[in-house]
């Protein structure tokens, strides 16, 4: 061994002109790395797909040999970066075919702008790449099978054992012909090792496209990811499904306990799915069939329906999933809209009720690598809180309801277009001032509207503490179908040509989900001995995206009454977590680890929350200490009784 | 290490009394299996079930920690027999749960008595086993997943990357509860590892059965196994469902290219399988659910049309398979009617035309054992032939057509009861004398019932050489709608109530049939430079069973005149190989190097092929010195002009 660790040497890469220590033996692939220079590694840096290859103009460097390479190359140069280690001062040239178009600016351009907070410090690796091999064409000399011949040629990658199934034999004589014996193999990254997963004619190298999904108990959204450039190629919103077998996760499950419940809730949400797909690659102009690998997050209950698997138990003490943590599946075993065999991974959830959707959420976010303590809400028909920083996480999760994503809402709507967002009494006319998501007329309230109307209605004394209309303050409000309503929009001025009303139950959905909020986040906060003022952020998470104003939520008490610059927004984190992921192994394996490391209270068990939950009832808090900077206005002038 | 190698010891097992010498560090399991001493030993050996428990009365062992053993086992002296070394003279009980039900003497029983030649030195270890295990219930405090809990336990017993599948996933949460957390785990071998394939409630180590299949082109047979206690439970046998789309493999192969084809094929032959299915676990008196393993031994093309691989380029130059060897799939994939995740294992191929059926007769036969130089003809819809021993070993395939398993004659049909299996003329009466299977009345003729009315009728001179009838020398010849036939037996005696018949349609097809056969290893035997006088064996496997009398197709030219005492019946040799790989992975790996092993010569590309074809179209051949045992009546008195 001439290791000689103390040794120091300067590495130039060419032709950047970037030149970086090295220590003696470092890994050329990680060294570019720490250096910015960007080389393709496709497979990771596992010495399999032969794309790291850069030519050593002049230096020593250590590497075994490798069946990537000819001899030509060999003698040329040529060599892995990843198998070199630095053994004296180099010049390196990175040839064109072996640049990385994916910079580490272009990595941090993966986040939106709605996106605050991201994870730092991973490789753009993504977990399936693809392999062009020709084989050798087959005569009456070596008429050995057409798998035989993929074998061989998989061995000579390091690839052992490839886990066939019947879906990919089916494919593989037609596609070696078809591309007369030069084909595109996809291979996925697995804890077991490599796994391959696609056949296809031809150089199909520059088409590999990921999915990334969020599904909600009532809203799905997913996303189109370009797997070889790292972008974002179209996004898209549907309502789950299921909806129409209950509003939350409690009722789903508890119809799929019905005969054939159980199919119909996995078929409701595939649907859901491929209508998304459809619309979503039918929008990035790309072909379905060229989708590599789908990455979904999802709280337990949905992960459960998706697959099939009976959720009954999610709900019965000890609330015990089927599985947390799941290999990748092939995606016809759902009725994906995608080649059957491409792999559908999960992102893995803590616990029956903190689900995938939350890890993915503290793992997109950069939440597990912080020090400080974070304070991590995702607001939904689920909701879920959990607390802590790098070193250790508590959860606990609450049914909110649907009422966030417009559910269960007389003229609620998912926050799309058309979506009333804010919502102002105006000072001189005394009459509200709306404004619709995208600038459209008003089709009806989302989630953020809703939050928005009951907090200016209740700052102008329109409705009460509990939630009641007063008649006697606004000429808007008059008697409905559920008791007093108030006009919010003028048919003449929607969208709908209908008028656009809030109802006193539509206030009550409201105040029982922030309750349930609220209480969580409280009893969670208690169970390890803090306060709101402990904190040092809190991140909002969930399907409000930019619409929630943090004075209307806290005016209804649905966030807590403290400095207002601890809020951070954050969009849609579970989404977040899952295009990261389908970007990079590290933060697959940092998904592990997360859910691992949270510990999940149940709240179900904890003789406080239901205390809490009670106190919470009220606009903003039955305690109203706990909100001193909430003020609301004196009883206002009388506008007539109606 | 205090190994010394030189040292012997001896070796006492109790309660059978058997005292045997040992060298230091011999493995006691593989000890007592070479003393005749039964031990179960359900994973094969390796450190897995903990079911080869022994308990050392006395002497001394080395054995790593097991964690299949408790603390309080370990002080009373129990050890994993796997596991331990002899490091001195040892007396051994064996307890009566580790006491084996199959002895050596009972494995030779699992060879039927038709089955004369059969692979010896191979160990009864199933490529699957199960596994009891008692999780710990969940509760509050650990409600980690259901699968998380079998993980863990699957890692005591040294079981990595359970490779899941979706079928599997949505039996756990049943299971588990079902059996109170106490689950039967049913697991293969594969060359990469252990694999989960089942879970059910409760103790089912009793009930692990298996199905092993002989898919012919015209016949499949099957048999239901018992694989705890190594026995052959039930049998069937049924036409193949693809009879209806052709009557050979080209046939198929053209019926398979049809729009919709692939898909008929498939369906076609897994309702049969199916049905006997049906059938054989009904008379067995067992549940198919209880069936753990699949092995099916077929042609190529066969194997192809049951996994719905399109067998297109089987039948084009260079006749290239999609796959030769095949992991297991699940059975599922196909629609058998077992649970979905139970594996189907697939004897592997050497070529198109000689397929797991071959490599399955030449394992099971045990051909691969032996040095003397053997002829392995299988008789069939095609026709195989393999020329070698363990050293070497060529082989050649031809089309034979259905005859041999009564398709395309008249009156044809499968041997089983009721076929008529021989035919004399009556040497007083001059009348033919018939005998069917089962001492039943007549109802039809199959294979070797053909082959002996035409040898008898050639012998008598009512057939001429080309086949032909001459109907001046019997008076049973009569016109009929085929040109003559012959009256075999007539409507009074048969079981059918209707006269069963030879026509010359039905001769000429034997004749065909016939002579591709002999062609074939005429052929085969010039290319490696042999005569038929320099095999040591010839060993007949096909559909024939015992039925074949050797004198009638040597007298037909189906087999060469050669001294009789070198033919060897072994029945259905594929059968048996699949059989004998369902009771031993031994034989699983020995089929995998056989089909290395052997090399195959292409007869379509062989010039000599067609002209030995056309010379073998009489009776028994245009070459009449290759047949100087074969004498003929003169011209026989004449009975009449009819």
């Amino acid at each position: 061994m001439n290791q000689q660790i103390s040794d120091k040497y300067q590495v130039a890469f060419q032709p950047y002109g970037i030149t970086v220590e090295a220590n003696c033996g470092e890994n050329l692939l990680e060294l570019a790395r720490r250096a910015g220079v960007g080389i393709t590694a496709s497979c990771g840096g596992d010495g399999v797909c032969g794309t790291c290859k850069v030519k050593i103009i002049k230096g020593e460097v250590e590497s075994p040999p490798s069946l990537q390479l000819c001899n030509d190359e060999i003698s040329s140069g040529f060599r892995l970066a990843c198998r070199c280690r630095v053994m004296s001062d180099l010049i390196v040239e990175v040839p064109p075919e072996s640049r990385a178009p994916v910079s580490e600016g272009h990595l941090r351009s993966l986040v939106t702008s709605e996106e605050t907070l991201a994870a730092t410090n991973w490789r753009f690796s993504p977990p399936v790449f693809k392999l062009l091999v020709e084989l050798p064409q087959p005569s009456l000399k070596d008429n050995s099978s057409d798998l035989t011949r993929i074998e061989r040629e998989l061995e000579s990658h390091g690839i052992q054992n490839a886990r066939l199934n019947i879906i990919l034999l089916k494919k593989i004589a037609a596609s070696l012909r078809g591309g007369n014996w030069r084909v595109t193999l996809t291979v996925l990254k697995e804890p077991g090792g490599l796994r391959l997963t696609d056949i296809e004619p031809g150089d199909t190298r520059s088409h590999m496209y990921g999915l990334a999904f969020d599904i909600g108990t009532t809203g799905v959204r997913g996303e189109v990811l370009d797997l070889t450039e790292g972008r974002v190629l179209a996004q898209g919103v549907e309502y789950n499904g299921q909806r129409s077998y209950g509003d939350d996760v409690i009722s789903r499950i508890a119809y799929a306990g019905k005969p054939g419940g159980l199919e119909t809730l996995q078929r409701a949400v595939v649907t859901t799915l491929n209508k998304l797909i459809n619309e979503m690659t039918g929008r990035a102009g790309i072909d379905g069939s060229d989708i590599a690998h789908v990455t979904v997050a999802a709280n337990t209950t949905m992960v459960h329906l998706l697959l099939g698997l009976d959720p009954k138990h999610l709900r019965l003490a000890p609330y015990v999933p089927t599985a947390a943590d799941l290999p990748a599946l092939p995606s016809g075993d759902i009725g994906l809209l995608v080649g059957a065999g491409v792999p559908l991974y999960v992102v893995p959830s803590v616990a029956s009720y903190i689900g995938g959707d939350i890890v993915s959420g503290l793992v997109g976010t950069g939440i597990f690598q912080r020090q400080e303590t974070v304070l991590y809400i995702d607001i939904g028909t689920n909701g879920e809180t959990v607390v802590g920083n790098s070193e250790w996480m508590v959860s606990a999760s609450c049914s909110a309801g649907p009422a966030f994503e417009g559910g269960g809402i007389r003229h609620g709507m998912l926050a799309t277009s058309g979506a009333i967002e804010t919502f102002k009494i105006g000072t001189r006319s005394g009459g509200p001032v709306v404004t619709a998501i995208g600038g459209e007329k008003p089709r009806g309230i989302c989630g953020a509207g809703l939050i928005s109307i009951v907090a200016g209605l209740f700052t102008a004394g329109v409705i009460d503490q509990r939630g009641k209309f007063q008649p006697e303050v606004s000429e808007r409000v008059r008697p409905g179908t559920d008791g007093y309503e108030y006009l919010v929009v003028e048919a003449h001025e929607t969208g709908t040509g209908k008028d656009i009303v809030l109802t006193e139950v539509d206030i009550d959905n409201l105040i029982r989900a922030k309750a349930a909020m609220y209480a969580g986040y409280q009893t969670l906060l208690a169970s390890v001995d803090m306060t709101f003022e402990q904190l040092d952020k809190v991140v909002i998470a969930g399907t409000f995206g930019s619409h929630l104003d943090i004075e209307d939520a806290v005016t209804v008490g649905l966030l807590p009454d403290i400095c207002r610059d601890r809020f951070v927004f954050v969009g849609n984190g579970s989404l977040l977590g899952a295009r990261l992921c389908s970007f990079s192994t590290d933060l697959v394996e940092a998904g592990k680890l997360v859910a691992k490391l949270v510990t999940n209270i149940e709240l179900s068990e904890n003789a406080s929350f239901m205390d809490n939950y009670i106190a919470s009832m009220f606009l903003p808090h039955t305690d109203a200490a706990l909100f001193p900077g909430v003020t609301r206005q004196a009883m206002p002038s009388n506008k007539g009784s109606r």
